[in-house]
């Protein structure tokens, strides 16, 4: 059994991850921490793994955590982050970071989006973007993942063939994205209590969301060349579960079955990437509670424009999830090993 | 009191005509028909009318329901529309269709989209299509009102400014726009069931929405210029509410404070049109119930587009509000009369 | 034009004054109050409310607050309540409190269920509890209205009937009622968050929920004894909305056509009591945004029990909508005035 | 591998079965039967079980169908179960049925309550009630088992312990149920529909739903006496859900921390029974996804009665999850097999 800890569980991303690693055959859990909880049982905070699982959360000193698993998950909030990690790597632990401290990989744009100095910027260089299905190889050998933004697994899954084949205008990006509430986390808010968000819809962030520079990092990266997009996020009235729906002009002569085809081709190997027959659009509900990404794709021939959408739950593939895949390449473990659950519908 | 008249009550728009209707000062109810429940009292059907009206179904025919309404509100299903409101016209009433059959000025671009034959193309002209923020002066003196779809009346309302002043290159046009369930109606299917619905969301009918064309020709009315744009409707988890997020290229130098500007002046006096101030966006609960239209706007100097919000309630200001907003001007009433009521929230 | 003036206005209830008097043809607004959003315009906290109320919210010392109010209404906390009303009193204004601290007339109640000294026991005797339906009579001439729980409403309204006509065994009542979160207010909590109320229900506050005394203090006043019942309050995922579901024994023999025809002329004169008829169960969502109270009745020869279940919304009947009523009655104005809107469905 | 089909998987219940046997390790599906879907793949029906599950929907004749399988689950309407079970038990196969049909021992409590002749009389004695926690020893050796309905399970396991120990006046017994909308089925229905249901709540079925004598038949049996208990169903705004309230009065002297060493014990060897520490009480959000039922207790001296929350998901605990741990019993797995995967939370 390979030994994990995760360092801040008490929020929803920290949970959703302690919710996959019970059912993971090969892991045993070693410590969970929460500075807020420390002292308490699991269940008395998430009373919903009662009996799944048995922990107390801890405040436990990041160096001897280290020395007792082999992968740490950090789920911390940005700045917090570039503060452990270092510790975590030193000790000899290999890491799985959720928060964006290390998605970007120059200093200055990771500065100038999140408005804060960066304190570990030796790291940005040896940080690999986990993101499976586009970098596995560079994944299954590093110490440090960057464990990808929601919204931006969701766009570069949605736009990573056609860009690879060169069939779009990539001056002509735009991703409107919706997002469940469980992204904006477990801490309290006006704009998130239940009378503010249901039966309502709005678009937020705009025009400056920091998950636009992730996005156009790894489209520019797919592309090489450097890519700017227009990228509107809006929460929507769902605790979980994200569509993008992403529009760009057709450089090419293709037709929907052509496009369908290169996609199929493209995501052949990838067990978590669900492509649609032809006619059939992705939804949020397909997808909840898995760690699929359900891809649909439209074309309209007066416009010139393809429409990729793409559906996955932010709290698996857009977060921990994609985490435990992350997770089983560092361990050298078949990608999918306790994340094959079917999504829970309705 | 002037006399009005429902045909098709029993959907969800219907019902909101009346919602309405009961409480306007200066018109009363004379006929409200409904095939499927003929001769059941309104409430009925729709307990939650219980004592605020008092009507039963009637079957009544057209012929002489016209002879005791000054107007007639036409609510019933596309094809149906088109063999009821001749006979309405004929018989001296006049007419606001709430359906689609008289929206689109060509009759082969309504056969082309609505795939169906059109039976009374000689009212084609003549109807006047009623968004009355847009043609408020031919409203007045119409036998024969269109009342837009609900998409149209946001796409419309959100992009006008821009395209009388010129402002945008009119092929980059893209409306993503979200809508709620009432907009599929009353009638049953499984796709509207709640357990498909809750916590969902998807796109739908792509890439050829019939609303497109209607969109389409009042854009392209207002530039002077034929408009192709890409439209794409997807499914809100909410019952009321519709919100577009429209994206333009920008083509002349401007700020987000000009863009302001313009469209306060564009709709300055526009009652139902509410432009909200630099940094806040319109959230679909922000109207529901209410007749007003919001509209924010945001400008991304990075990629030089505009992206305009506009956040409506489908069965008012999409539907029923709007229907009574055109009656208004018909019968020389003040616009806003019986529509004032400020929205429901939480 | 009579001058009304809302200490409080931040919170839901409080904003759903704004949005009640907002429609009602003979009041003024003369003064919105907020500690924490003194000097913001009401539409920047509430955007719904843009171009339908223009006020700043103030700070005002209440002394000069009510010399420019003939009634003033208190949504403010309770303790905070008992520090404002007696200077409100002073200055001249009559009240309608709608925290809890005048609704029981024992100090003693009230200190044992709210575990704090009550500091304005002097009015306690002299406030009439503000339930038009049951004590119209008293509130006319009222200086102090204490106006009632969302709770007790519902309560009070279900069983009057039966125990003023003696129809059952008072040891046998059993409350077991639902409310959407809004009742819970719009101060942030994790309870109250989406994701944690979406797609639940639970039971909260047992065994003793401080609405329990009030509902035995009416239950009580009616039936002429002293009435203990078990009352369980459950969090429903609405915003709007409480349905009680109201169990006694039956202890004369009487069947159900019976029963209806006792409550429907019991409540012939009040027109915001809607008994329905035989077979039809009330519905929160058949109520929403409006002052009703459905009710509807079930009877059971197997075990003799009679089901009453009220429904109404937390906001309106059971808070802004009732203060309102009972405004009316102390201006001396038609009790129904500005408060007739049909309720919005869907 | 066991083999096991499914007969009627097109509704909610036959498609949770399909998601919980795609994680069973010990058993292997050998039919899927639908005669609505017949030829369609399950995943042109329910998208979200592509790549997951590879089936076929048939129209497959019984006899053939139970020869190729060890068990088969029945989830066909009532009356159509009846005529079915009989063959497939002929044919050598175990049935697990999902129905009411074969619940209640006595055939004229089935006439009585569901108004219909039943035909299959014969295996009414036969059937065992497929409630493992309280008849587990005689589901092992069953031909037929009679999978519980959902509200049933609930009441029984809030009960049964206080009924097996004598605590509570039998007479007093109510149970105040609240239901998400999928016990309903994926049948349409103006019910059910998303603008229907959203931000409501109602009762149904009062004053006799039929899973009144279903319920009254477990708590009879474990009282070893004739119980009538009054039985209310709600309709909750959620997919996924059940919690019942129970009332009861207490007749003996125990306190809360007796009563709950009482639950402890009684549920001691029951994996899927959750009995919560004092203070916390049980939310259908808790259970999602999960086999769980979450049970909580309350007290209220000054009424002496008690009152037991009850909370699972309707279409595992309430359905498939209690068909599959019955089948398990019956192949002599471990009753938790395959069902062992924590809630979904959020």
């Amino acid at each position: 059994m390979h030994k994990v800890a995760i360092v801040g569980a008490s929020g929803y991303t920290g949970v959703e991850l302690l919710r996959i690693l019970a059912g993971h055959p090969e892991v045993e859990i070693t410590g969970v921490t929460s500075r807020q909880h420390a002292g308490k049982n699991v269940a008395d905070i998430f009373p919903f793994l009662q009996s799944c699982l048995n922990f107390t959360f801890e405040d436990a000193d990041p160096r001897e955590l280290a020395q007792r698993s082999d992968v740490i998950f950090t789920a911390v909030p940005h700045l917090a982050a570039m503060q452990l990690v270092p510790a975590l790597l030193d000790a000899g632990s290999r890491v799985v970071d959720l928060s964006a401290d290390f998605r970007l990989r120059k200093c200055e744009v990771y500065e100038e989006w999140y408005q804060s100095e960066h304190t570990a910027t030796e790291l940005l260089q040896e940080a690999v973007y986990g993101l499976p299905e586009l970098f596995r190889d560079q994944i299954a050998s590093a110490r440090l993942i960057a464990n990808p933004g929601c919204y931006p697994t969701s766009a570069a899954l949605a736009l990573a063939p056609l860009l690879e084949a060169s069939q779009i205008d990539q001056q002509t990006i735009i991703i409107d994205s919706k997002s469940g509430v469980s992204g904006a986390g477990r801490t309290v808010r006006v704009d998130t209590l239940y009378c503010e968000v249901s039966e309502g819809f709005k678009a937020y962030g705009l025009p400056r969301h920091r998950h636009t520079p992730e996005i156009e990092q790894t489209l520019s990266s797919l592309a090489e060349s450097t890519i700017k997009i227009s990228f509107t996020p809006h929460l929507l009235p769902v605790s979980r579960g994200i569509l993008s729906t992403c529009y760009a002009k057709l450089i090419r002569d293709i037709d929907l079955s052509g496009l369908l085809q290169l996609y199929r081709e493209y995501y052949a190997e990838d067990v978590f990437v669900r492509v649609l027959p032809e006619g059939r659009l992705p939804d949020v509900n397909q997808v909840r509670g898995s760690n699929y990404c359900n891809i649909g794709l439209s074309l309209d021939p007066r416009t010139g424009r393809v429409i990729v959408l793409a559906a996955l739950d932010n709290l698996v593939k857009g977060a921990a999830g994609q985490a435990v895949q992350n997770m089983n390449l560092l361990l050298g473990l078949n990608e999918g090993m306790g994340l094959l659950m079917p999504p829970v519908f309705p």
